[in-house]
């Protein structure tokens, strides 16, 4: 596939460069109706408009294979479940087609690229269409699959010795997470209140209620799942690829003086709840499949059978970035790691997660865990870690320093997969918030 | 209000009382669209088959006040979730205008009661319909409310110096459940596979992967919501009953041994997630007010404000019971409690879940936690304190004996309230499911 695009102001190195071509929901000031597109360079192609200026018979000739009635019903709605349930085949044949049609020497100029008429109505800027929630998300599990975060935070509180809990080489450790609260890129955050020890070595233990003080994020990847299994029957960790729709990044915004308080026995709850933020565009499983690299985490004990992967432990290298802007306009790139410090890849957890039957369906979200390297500071995913716990500060352009967040805030994950030889780029554009108080301006 | 009702095979005592008027979704031979429906007696009255045989203005003068047709629209789906959303009035006027109608001395005789044409079409046997999910649910949370199951476990686990962890008077604890294994009654239960370790004690710790052998229940109470509130806003403990559809009995099935292993540091995973069991028919907020009585609970500590109810502490008194029935078809009521156990209200729940902002939507599934009474092992809502984690035996008719529950087990959760001195019984109805292993039969 040539690298190119016929897109005005396209760029290989873009996020959303051919090699790419996301999913997500737009709306535009023209017709507010949310409905599905993919992006490429500065551009959306809405996917609705195109489909229904295009006879079947051409859409069919793009699109091999694919049953055009099934396709344009999934792609007419308000959320991506529809395409999602279609499975990764048709997900397959419909990004190979798109790619066809956008490259520069497309076999089907008349479709697009030299259709005034068409390309008028169906491409939008990038900056003139609001983004939405990309999938109808109906369950949310959170795992804790970041290896060096897992062993950061375990020392911090445990020590060395004890750093990571007996289960975590053996399982991929996750729990259940809220599903109303996940909100697209660019929702404002308000601060939580919730009940918080303001000395928790006092006796007896005596919380007061008030903002957090103690606002974190998590730098995660998400994963939205395609294919629903039934209730009783488990995925093979061998064929859980094909339950894959796609990938977004996830901020996992955490109260970490709520959670310390709340979470014994039962896990996190109010501390995670307020809110957890995911980029707008759904990478699919197929546009990362030629990033992968062996992983660097080794695993002594010997995995229990439903957990065995095929060959050798491959990971995706998703290039993370976390950068925090304060209200005065100045922004800070506070981390940087890779996906591939996961202990566990996301067929494991599937796997896992549905060992004892429960079901996952069409549009289930899997979080990772928090991702931090092996290195410094510089290399972890949460402030929690970069701070130890609020003891240190991360000093961050324009004379300021953090320790949590402040009011005013703006955290940006961002995400994507280069390869310098072929100078193929994958990216996930942005996953932002703000914080805020009170009633939000 | 009369006891009597003119169904055939009308008791006043029966859980489906003219006091009780409980809302569900059936499918019928005949009808195999699943509709809104309520029970009465041995009855369900389909209520979309009434409502469209019955003309606007006589609908209008049955429910006063109700906008008919927002009305035959809720009813007309395929789940309760609309007409939950209609809110906690238009619950009171339906539950007020059916009472009317189904009541001896109905005012409204020519709308059901002698007309045989709408009674043939709109009222079937309970025992020819199927019963479904009565909600679409989107998240489920599960509290741990059961002050006597809390302090069981506590004492079981940590001794009693150490029962109750020290944020348990002050919050009531809570996590995020799976929501997709939610199923209605009668559903079968797969046993599910796990990783155990069959020696916690051994060093290093190796776990195997194999069915669950402690396969226990949670008799506990769950709570639909009606009313959704916004991200980020809060929900007052005082207002927090308008934000109540319903109430269902629920058995949150789950496996010791895999919990035990897993759930540290994040709480319950896939101990928990392969099946909950809540009962087919909703019973409406109102449908319980007669039946409040003072907690016999007392927290010493002040709560902090936002938990803070008015007046003294008031609870429902719902009876509930638990039957274990083998195999070989003999029954034992294994366990018997009441709600008024509970540390915690519904509206306090609520009021502590959305403290942080976290939205809920209409369909929100609330458990209570396990309840179990003050008294010995009888009046236990688990397995786990009624055998002491599997190292005592509860003595079954038939000459049997359980731990934890074997495949064939059929467990029955019911639950009623009962006024002696109007003879006013409001029930539940069963909720059961049988336990299998492999490919069910």
């Amino acid at each position: 596939m040539a690298n190119e695009s016929w897109i005005s102001d396209y760029s290989p190195s873009s996020d959303f460069s051919l090699a790419n071509i996301p999913f997500g929901i737009i709306s535009s000031p023209d017709n507010h109706t949310p409905r599905p597109a993919i992006a490429i360079g500065d551009f959306a192609l809405d996917l609705e408009t195109w489909l229904t200026s295009t006879t079947e018979e051409n859409v069919a000739e793009v699109f091999q294979g694919v049953d055009v009635g099934h396709l344009k019903l999934a792609l007419s709605q308000a959320t991506l479940n529809a395409f999602a349930a279609l499975g990764r085949p048709v997900h397959r044949s419909v990004r190979k087609g798109l790619q066809d049609l956008l490259c520069q020497d497309t076999p089907f100029p008349q479709l697009l690229k030299d259709n005034e008429g068409v390309r008028t109505k169906a491409l939008k800027r990038l900056s003139e269409v609001t983004m939405h929630l990309p999938m109808w998300i109906s369950d949310y599990t959170d795992f804790y699959a970041g290896y060096h975060h897992a062993w950061a935070v375990g020392v911090m509180f445990r020590g060395p010795e004890n750093a990571l809990q007996p289960n975590y080489m053996h399982l991929p450790v996750g729990y259940h997470g809220r599903a109303s609260s996940i909100v697209v890129d660019g929702t404002p955050i308000r601060r939580p209140v919730g009940q918080i020890l303001l000395d928790p070595k006092a006796e007896p233990k005596q919380p007061v209620t008030g903002p957090t003080r103690k606002l974190d994020i998590e730098l995660e990847v998400g994963c939205f799942i395609s294919k629903p299994n039934e209730m009783g029957e488990s995925v093979d960790v061998k064929r859980a690829e094909e339950y894959i729709f796609g990938y977004v990044l996830l901020n996992d915004w955490s109260a970490r003086d709520i959670q310390a308080w709340e979470y014994v026995p039962l896990g996190p709850f109010n501390g995670k709840n307020f809110g957890t933020t995911i980029s707008a565009w759904v990478v699919l499983a197929d546009a990362l499949e030629p990033f992968r690299v062996k992983s660097d985490i080794e695993n002594k004990i010997e995995l229990q059978g439903y957990l065995q992967e095929e060959g050798e432990k491959v990971v995706f290298d998703i290039k993370l970035e976390v950068d925090l802007t304060t209200s005065d306009g100045s922004t800070t790139t506070i981390g940087r790691t890779s996906s591939k410090y996961l202990m566990w890849s996301f067929p494991q957890m599937i796997a896992h997660h549905t060992l004892g039957g429960c079901p996952m369906r069409t549009g289930d979200l899997l979080g990772s865990g928090t991702i931090s390297g092996p290195g410094g500071v510089e290399e972890r995913g949460s402030l929690l870690e970069m701070t130890e716990n609020g003891k240190k500060e991360v000093l961050l352009a324009g004379m300021n320093a953090r320790t949590f967040l402040k009011d005013g805030d703006s955290v940006t994950l961002r995400g994507f997969c280069a390869d310098n030889g072929s100078g193929l780029r994958v990216g996930f554009g942005r996953c932002s918030g703000t914080i805020y108080s009170g009633v939000h301006r």
